[in-house]
C-alpha cells in the first residue's frame, strides 16, 4: 500500500487519509478479507471443513497483486471479480489443493465486489465521521464564544435585522450534528454484507445457503470499521441487495447532503472574507492561499475546494440515483455506474468536511469589524424594533409613519437614526439612553440566546 | 379548490390527488393556517390576546384568493408571502382593526413558506406512504403465490442460474418497505415548522421568540396529515432552519430513492413482458395501453411512465443538493430553486409509486411462460449444480470437465443437457431419475424460501 | 387560449408570454397544425387528394378540444395524439366522411408529438432569441459607456488588479453574443419535422413514403416562428429521428449554457449590490425588491430568480441526456421523460435571460463608488506594475523587494501605497506624478481597450 | 510517461490512449508547452528578446517534474500553477538568470491551466474523433450490408411493424455522423488559447496585451492536435475566457450527448443479445464475456461499460453546468469544479465510442433468428398493410373489420394470419399469392431505402 500515489484529483478532492482509502489496492485487501471471511461462515455452517476455511483466510491476508495485470483481466470480463478469484484461488492451491475448490464457494462477482464496499465504506465513513465531529466541535466553540458578537444578518445577500456570529455558527454545528446523527443511521441499515450466488439465490450451497449468508454477515459486520456498521444486527435472513440499492443510496445521500452544508459554511466564510467585508478569514498557514505578486489577497483556498465538492456532488447522486433503474438480478449499466461514481462522492465528502473543520478551527474572527459593518447602517436596520418602541406611546401607524421618515431622512443625510429620531420632537416620549438601548443589536436579538443554547445541547446530548 | 386543473405535466407524472395537494390553492390554504397557528402559538406564548389570535385564526380559515394577481405581486417581490399577508391583513383588519397589527407579526417571508410546505409535505407524504404500503402488499401476495413458481435468473440481460418470481417480488417487496421506513423516520425530523423572523432571531418577538416558536413547532406538528410528522416531539428550542435545509434534502432523497425503486420493478416488468418473454403483464384495462392499429401490441403504459419518473428524478435531486450552498440567513436563489423542483418531485414519485402498486395488484402472471423460458435453455443454467452432485464420484475436475462437454454438445446439438448427460456411460454414477432431480430448478433455490419469508416476515412486523 | 392560466411556479420561472407558448393548449394547436401540414404534403406526394387535404386542414384549424377529458384519455394510452386524433378524425369525419381515413394516415403518435414539438420550440426560440439580443444590446451599451470606468478586478472573491466595468460587461456580451450563434446553429439542424409510421419506416404509405417526408419538412420548416428553422433545408430523405435525439440535446444544451451564462451575470449584479460594496443594483420599480419592514433593503429579485433559474437547469439537462438511451424504435420512459422536463427548461432559459435584459437595460451603475472601493486598498492592487516600473531603476530584484516593504507598510499603517513609496528616498529615482501615474489604475489597463472593442465589434458584426 | 499507471476505473472507464492523454503528467507537459508558446509570442510581440524566449521554451520542453511535491504545493496555494511556475522558474534561471523574470511574465494561473487544457482537449478530441469515424463506418456496413434483413421493429419494448437491421444501423449512423459534425464546429470555436493575466486586462502586457494574444493564440491553435481547432482563426483581439466558460460548455455538451448515443447503441445490442432474442452479439473474444461457471452466458461488457458511461455523464454534464455561475473575474468553486468532471467526461466519451465501434465492426448478426422473430407472431405486424390492401376491394371498414377480426383469430389459435386469411371467403378478392406478397415484410418496409440511402450518402459527403 506504501506505493499509493495520489493523482492531481485526489490531492484537491480528498485527504490523504481518504485518497488511500478509496485506492483501488485497499479495494483488493477487502476482497481477499471478503474471501476469508466467506469461508469461515461456510465452516460456521458446517459446509466447509474449518481448516479449509483457515487456509483460505491465511492465503487471502497475505495475497499480493499485480494491479496492472488485474485491471486488464477486469476490462475482458467486466469485473475485478475473475482475475482476482483466479489469483486467490492460484495462491490457494498452491498451498493446499484440496482447498481450492472451496475459495469464493457459491459467491458471484457481485458478492465479493458489493462486500468489499462494505467493507471500504466502514473506513470511509469512520474518517468522515471524525471530521463531522471536528466541524461541529469547532462550530460549537464558536458559537459558545461569539454568542454576542453581534453581526449584521443578511438575507438575499442584502443587509437585514441584526444577528450574532455565535447564532450563524450553532446553525452551522446544528447542520452538521444532525447529518452525522442520519450518517449514522444510514449506515447501521446500509452497510451489511451482501451474498446471493449466481442469481441471488445461493443455489450452489443448497441448504446451507441461509445459514451461511447469516454467519457471513455477522462476520463482517463485526471488521467493519465504522462502529454504527458493527451494531447492525441480522434479524432473520439477510437478503442479498444486488439490484436493490436503497439503503446504499440513503446512505450515499447523506453524503451529499454533507458536502452541501459543508458548501454552505465554505460560502459563507468566502463572502464574509470578502476584502468589503473583511468579518473572518481561513487560518493563516504558510504557503497557502497567499499571493506573493498581490499581496493584498489572501485566497480562502479551503472554502474554493470546499465550494468546487459542492457543485461536484449534485452529479454524482443524480448518476447514483439514476443507476437504480436495474435490470433483473444483475444490471447491465446501472450497477456498474457506480462504481466511478460513489468512491468521488465518498472522496469530496471527506474533503469538504476536513476542509471546513480545519477553517473553522482556526477561524480567524474579526468582531470589530463585523459591529462596524452593522454600524456602517446607521441603525436602519433597527427601524421595526424602534417603531415596535414608539408604538405604544404614539399609536401604532403614527409610530411606523415616523420611523418610516426617520429612515428616509438617515438615507438622505447620511446621519444614524439615532440622531435622527433624537433630533425629533415627536420621539421625546423616549428618553435618549431609552433609544440608544432600543437600537443596541445586542437588545434586540430575540430567541438568540435560546437557539444557540438548544444547538450546544443538542450536541452534547449526540456525544 | 374545485377549480383546480391538472396540467398535462400533472395528469402524466402524478396522480389527481397529488395533483391537488401540490396545487398553487392548497399551498395558499397552507399559508393561511399557518398564520392562525402562528397568532394562536404567540397566545400560548402570552404575547397576543386570545381574542386576537381567534380572529386572526377565523379570518385566515375563510380568506379566499385571486391567485393571478397575488402571482403577479409575488413576481415583484419574489416571494408569495407579501401578498399573501397583505390580503390576510386586509381581511383582519376588515373585521377587526385592532387585530391587524398582529398578522404575521415577527415573521418573515420565509417562515410562512416553509412551514406551509411542511403542511403540504404532510398530505403528499401521507398520500406516498399509502401507495408505498399498496404496492409492497401487492408484491407481498405476489411473492407468496410464486414463492414456487420458477423462471430463470437473468444478469447482464443474460441467462444466469433459476430463481422464482416469487423471489424476485420478495426483492420488490424488501425494497419498498425499506424506504417507507426510512420515509417516516425522515419526515418525524424534517417536517417541523419554520419560524425565524426577518434574520433568524425572531427579534421582533423580544423574549417570547422562544415560546412562540416551541408552541408553533408543537401546534402545526399536531396539524400535520403525516402521522411521523406529528409524532416528531420539540426537544428544547426549534432553530429554525432557513438555511439549514439538511434535513428536508434527506427527505426528499428518500423520494427520489423511491422512485428509483418503482423504475426498477417497472423495467423489471416492462423486460419480462416483452413478446419474446411474456412472462408477466400489467393488467389488461379498458383503453389503456392497446392499440388498435397494431392487436398485437399492448403497451406497458404504467411501466413507462414509471421509468420516465425514474429518468426525471435524479436529475431534481441534484438541483435540490446544488441549491444547498445558501448564502447567510436567507440565500440568492438556492431556497428559491426548491419551489420548483420540490413539488415536481413528489408528484414524479406519487405517480410512480401508484403507477407501480396498480401493476402489481393487477399484474397477469404467466408461470407457464416463465418454465418453457428456462426450459429452452435446455438445462444449461444447471451445469454447477450438476457438476457439484457428480464431483464426489468422479472428483472434482473430472466432473467439472465431463459437464463442460456436455454443457458444448447441448449447445451443438440442441438436445437437453439431461439427454445428452444420461447418454454419457461416464455419468452413470448417477441414475437417470437422479439426474432428472438434480436438473430440476425446484430443487436448485438455495436459500430462496428462507429470502422470501424473511422478507414477508419483516412487512409483517413493519405493519 | 385566453383561458390560460400561468401557475406560482410559470410565474416565477419564466415570461408570460414563455408561459404561454409552452402551454398544453399551443401544444394542441401545433399538432392540429401538423395534422393539416401532413395532409397536404401527402397530395404534395400524390397520395391524398388534395380536396380531402384541404378538408383536413381546414378542419384542424378550427378544431377546439376538452383538455382535461383528452388528458384523462392520454393517460391511459400514454400518449396525448391518441385522443387528440380521435377528435380530429371524428370532426373530420363530421364534415366529410370519405376524408376521414386520410386522417394522420400513416403516422404515429410519435409523429405529431414531436412535429408540434418543433413548432413550439419555434415559439419559444422566437422569444429567447429576441431576449438574448435584448440582453446583449444592454450589455453593449455598458461595455460602451463604461469603458473607462475603473473598478476593482475580483478573483476568489478577492482583490485582484483594476478593471473597467466595461470589460466586465464586454465579457457578458461577449458570453451571450456566442451563445446566440451557436443557438441559432443547432435551432438550424434540430428543428426538423418528424415522420417516420409506426416503427420509422413509414411502411404504410409504401412508395410514396419518401416524398411524403420531403414535402412535410419542407412544409413545417416554412411555418416555424423561428427564422434559422425556416433556412434548415433538406437534403436528401429527411430521417425520423423517433430515437436519434442528439440534435434536439445539442439545441436543449444551449439553453442550458444560456441560463448558465444569465446566472453569472445575476451573481456578480447580486454580489456588487451588497451594501458593503453598492457598486450596482437592479433597475429600481414601484413595488419590486422593496421591504417595506427594512427600509435598508433592496431585494436582487431578478438576480435571484435568474441564479434559481441556473440552479435548476443543470438537473434538467442531466434528465434529459439520460433519456438518451432509447430502446429500439420507441424508448419506454427515455423519451417521455422529456415530455416534463424540456418546457420546464425553455421556460426558466426564457425568464432568466429576460430578467438580465431588463436588469441591465436600466441597470444603476454607481461608479464612484467602484472607485472608492478600489482606492479603499490603498494601491495595493497596484504593486506589480510599481514594481515593474521601479525595475529598469533599481534592478528587478531590489524594485520587487522595495514594493513588497512599501506594501506590507500599507498594511500596518493604513496610508496610501502611493504616500509610503513617495516617502522612501530609495523611490526617488520616480518622481511623484510620475508615481501617480504608475499608480492610476487607468493607466494599467493593458488590453481592456483592445478587449472591449473586439466584443462590441463582433456584436455588431453578428446583427 | 511510461510510468503512468490507469487506476481500475481509468481502465473500466477509458481506453489506454485516453487515460494517458488525461494523465496529470500530460497535462503539466501542455503547462509546459504553454510557457514555451508564451514567451514566443511575447517575442513576436516585441515585448521580450527572442533569446530569452528561445531559452524558456527549451528550458520547457526538457522540465521534468516530481508530481507528488508538486501536488502538495497545489492544494496550498489551490492551483497547480503556482508550483508548477517555480519550478520552470528555477530551472530557467539556472540556465540563464536574465531570463527567469519573463517566465510565465504578465499571466495568471488560470491561463496556463485553462491553455493547458485547450491542448489536452486538442489531443482527446483527435481520439474522440477517430472513434466516431470508426464507430460511424462501422453502422455504415452493417446499414448497407442489411438493407433488406427484415425484423421486429419494437417500439415501447413492444412489437411493431417490420424494419430492416439495416435501418436500424442507418439511424446509428446517421446519430454519430451528425454529433461528429457538431463536435468539430464546437471544437472550432471553443479550444482557443486563455490569456488574461491577473484580472483579465493583461494589465501587466501594458500596451503589448493585445498583440501577445493574438500571437499566443495563432501559436497555440496551430500546435493543436486537433484539427478542426488548428482552424480556429482569431478575428479581433481574443478576449480570455476566465469565467466565461459558454464555449467550453457547448464542447462538453456533445461529448455527453455522443455519449448518449452510443449509450443507446449498447442498449439496442444489448436487448436483441437477449437470449430469448438472440439477433446480435458483441464480437467474441479470447476471455472476454464468457462464463466459465456459466457456459450460456456470453455477457455483453462493451454495451455495460456503454451504457455505465452514458448513465454517468449525465450528472458530470449537470456539473459542468452548475459551475458556470461564475464570480466576478475568477470563480470560488465553479471554475475548479470544472478540474474532476471535465476529464472523466472525456474519458468516458472515449470508452463508450471505442467500446461501441469495436462492438459494430465485429457485430455478430443473426438475420435467420431476426426473421423467426418476426415470423413468431404470425404475421400480426402486417395487420395494417392488409386492410390497406383489402380496403379497394371491400370498402375501408369492412376491411379493417376482417382484418381485426382475423387478428384475433391469430391470437385466439395460434394459426398464421395468411391462414387465417387464406381460409376466410370475404377476403377472396385476392389471390393466395397476392396475399403472401402483402404480408412479406419486405414488401412493407416504405421509405426504408431511401432512408438508409439518404444516411449513408450524408455519410460519404462528410468524409
Amino acid at each position: 500500500m506504501s506505493s499509493f500515489m495520489p493523482t492531481l484529483n485526489d490531492t484537491y478532492a480528498t485527504t490523504p487519509e481518504m485518497a488511500e482509502v478509496m485506492s483501488d489496492s485497499r479495494l483488493l485487501r477487502h476482497m481477499a478479507t471478503f474471501e476469508g471471511a466467506l469461508a469461515a461462515a461456510q465452516a460456521d455452517a458446517g459446509l466447509v471443513p474449518r481448516a479449509v476455511a483457515d487456509v483460505i483466510g491465511a492465503v487471502a491476508d497475505g495475497l499480493t497483486f499485480d494491479e496492472q495485470s488485474l485491471f486488464a483481466e477486469a476490462l475482458k470480463g467486466g469485473t475485478l471479480a475473475i482475475p482476482f478469484v483466479k489469483a486467490l484461488t492460484a495462491a490457494v492451491r498452491a498451498k493446499d489443493e484440496a482447498a481450492a475448490p472451496s475459495v469464493h464457494f457459491g459467491a458471484t462477482s457481485q458478492d465479493v465486489i458489493d462486500s468489499a464496499l462494505v467493507l471500504q465504506l466502514g473506513e470511509a465513513l469512520a474518517l468522515i465521521d471524525a471530521d463531522m465531529t471536528r466541524l461541529a466541535d469547532a462550530a460549537a466553540v464558536l458559537a459558545r464564544t461569539h454568542a454576542k458578537s453581534a453581526m449584521l444578518g443578511r438575507t438575499l445577500l442584502q443587509p437585514a435585522t441584526p444577528i450574532t456570529f455565535g447564532l450563524k455558527a450553532a446553525q452551522w454545528l446544528c447542520a452538521i450534528a444532525e447529518s452525522r446523527t442520519r450518517l449514522r443511521l444510514q449506515a447501521g441499515q446500509a452497510l451489511v454484507a451482501q451474498l446471493g450466488g449466481a442469481a441471488g439465490t445461493l443455489g450452489s450451497l443448497g441448504s446451507h445457503g441461509a445459514a451461511t449468508a447469516r454467519h457471513l454477515t455477522t462476520r463482517l459486520a463485526s471488521m467493519n470499521a465504522y462502529a454504527p456498521a458493527r451494531a447492525s444486527t441480522c434479524e432473520g435472513t439477510p437478503l442479498p441487495w444486488h439490484t436493490r440499492r436503497g439503503g446504499l443510496l440513503a446512505l450515499a445521500s447523506e453524503l451529499a447532503i454533507a458536502t452541501g452544508i459543508a458548501g454552505k459554511i465554505a460560502r459563507d466564510v468566502a463572502l464574509m472574507m470578502q476584502f468589503e467585508l473583511g468579518e473572518t478569514f481561513e487560518p493563516a498557514e504558510a504557503g497557502r492561499g497567499g499571493s506573493s505578486a498581490m499581496p493584498h489577497k489572501r485566497n480562502p483556498v479551503r472554502c474554493m475546494l470546499t465550494v468546487a465538492a459542492a457543485v461536484r456532488t449534485p452529479g454524482l447522486m443524480g448518476t447514483l440515483l439514476s443507476g437504480m433503474v436495474q435490470e433483473h438480478e444483475r444490471a447491465l449499466g446501472g450497477w456498474q455506474s457506480e462504481w466511478g461514481a460513489l468512491p468521488e462522492l465518498l472522496k469530496l465528502t471527506a474533503g469538504a468536511l476536513a476542509n471546513m473543520a480545519d477553517t473553522l478551527a482556526g477561524l480567524q474572527v474579526d468582531t470589530a469589524r463585523m459591529r462596524a459593518n452593522f454600524d456602517a447602517l446607521n441603525g436602519l436596520p433597527m427601524t421595526e424594533m424602534l417603531s415596535l418602541a414608539l408604538a405604544p406611546h404614539l399609536g401604532r401607524a403614527e409610530a411606523f409613519a415616523l420611523v418610516e421618515k426617520a429612515a428616509r431622512d438617515v438615507g438622505a443625510t447620511g446621519k444614524s437614526l439615532a440622531e435622527v429620531i433624537k433630533a425629533n420632537p415627536a420621539a421625546s416620549v423616549l428618553s435618549g439612553a431609552e433609544i440608544d438601548a432600543i437600537l443596541d443589536p445586542l437588545n434586540a436579538l430575540g430567541a438568540t440566546p435560546e437557539f444557540i443554547d438548544s444547538a450546544l445541547a443538542r450536541w452534547e446530548d449526540a456525544n
